[in-house]
């Protein structure tokens, strides 16, 4: 049975999880306690090189990493990923913004809000250039989405369960949904998706 | 004729003109010069409105964004990509890695170091965290390059090309490569393969 390596408080981890929930199929979920140093054991780490979730072990062991790839992964072959070269070069070019440029600005600011404690300088240094240049990413977002329902393929894809995760919690770290009526309009699309979950109460 | 929108210092443009240059194919490459403004008139906009280069323009007039999707794109179908699902997903961890971890820190502490006048600031307060973190970065790869000699799939890939354009250019901001040797013989390896091309003077 497929198994996810993933953490409750991870968003990335919840890409995996909500695909994983809506193609139906049956996974195995393990708790990895990444304050507890559980992504950094030995063990661990000859799962995943990168010490981090979600990782997703499959039946021969092979363990694949990188939220993207896994969710390419999964996919393949199903409606969430189009076979069209064009349409699927739409999809991934939604998943890499997700990836190179709202995930380390977002979900980064969103992290530095929740753990000040790991060091207390990143809020006066390093959060203010997160939240600038995560707004320029949700304008992008709510420019595209005035003008389709979903972000590629005229469809429900991996690309916005990528960018799901962590706009529909960026109002936890100093972001201003309600400056972005089309990604708020796109958000409650998403959730209402068959078979959709909202994550963990922590997540 | 495919038309890449490119930019002379960047080596995320370099990544596609790399793999263009490999494929052997015809195209036309355009230079955009992003310190005048051209990615961002109403024209460049219209084509691609991340406002960002590299942009891969098709016959008929689809414009491709995010150096990763190119990627993927171009390689479908070619050596450069596998079939197979699992080294598939292989190649898409370094290529989502490289988007994720590698480019934000790595090239960013380029950009940095050469364009200190955009704002000085980043030389103090941001540019030690890229350097930590680019340096974690480089680790992981090196142990891997140390039992591996490409990135996924045994052979040189798209995850290849996406990590060596940064990479290759590392030691222009402060990354001493020396320390890294599975590294630098992978760099050796890369500019082995057939049609490599090292990019431009500025790049």
């Amino acid at each position: 049975m497929l198994k996810l390596y993933d953490n409750k408080e991870s968003r990335n981890g919840y890409k995996v999880l909500l695909l994983l929930t809506q193609l139906g199929g049956p996974f195995e979920r393990v708790e990895i306690d990444l304050f507890k140093g559980a992504s950094r054991t030995p063990e661990y780490l000859a799962k995943n090189p990168f010490g981090k979730i979600p990782a997703l072990e499959l039946d021969d062991g092979t363990v694949l990493a990188e939220s993207g790839a896994i969710l390419c992964y999964l996919a393949e072959g199903t409606p969430y990923l189009p076979d069209n070269k064009v349409a699927r070069a739409d999809v991934l070019r939604w998943v890499f913004f997700e990836q190179n440029v709202h995930e380390p600005t977002i979900a980064e600011a969103r992290f530095i809000t929740r753990h000040p404690e790991i060091d207390p300088s990143r809020m006066e240094h390093i959060l203010p250039e997160k939240l600038r240049r995560g707004n320029v990413a949700l304008k992008l977002m709510d420019d595209h989405l005035a003008r389709n329902d979903f972000f590629a393929a005229g469809r429900y894809t991996i690309a916005d369960i990528a960018l799901y995760a962590y706009t529909s919690v960026a109002d936890q770290s100093g972001f201003d949904l309600s400056s972005y009526p089309a990604v708020q309009a796109w958000l409650a699309r998403v959730a209402d998706q068959p078979g959709f979950i909202p994550g963990t109460p922590e997540g």
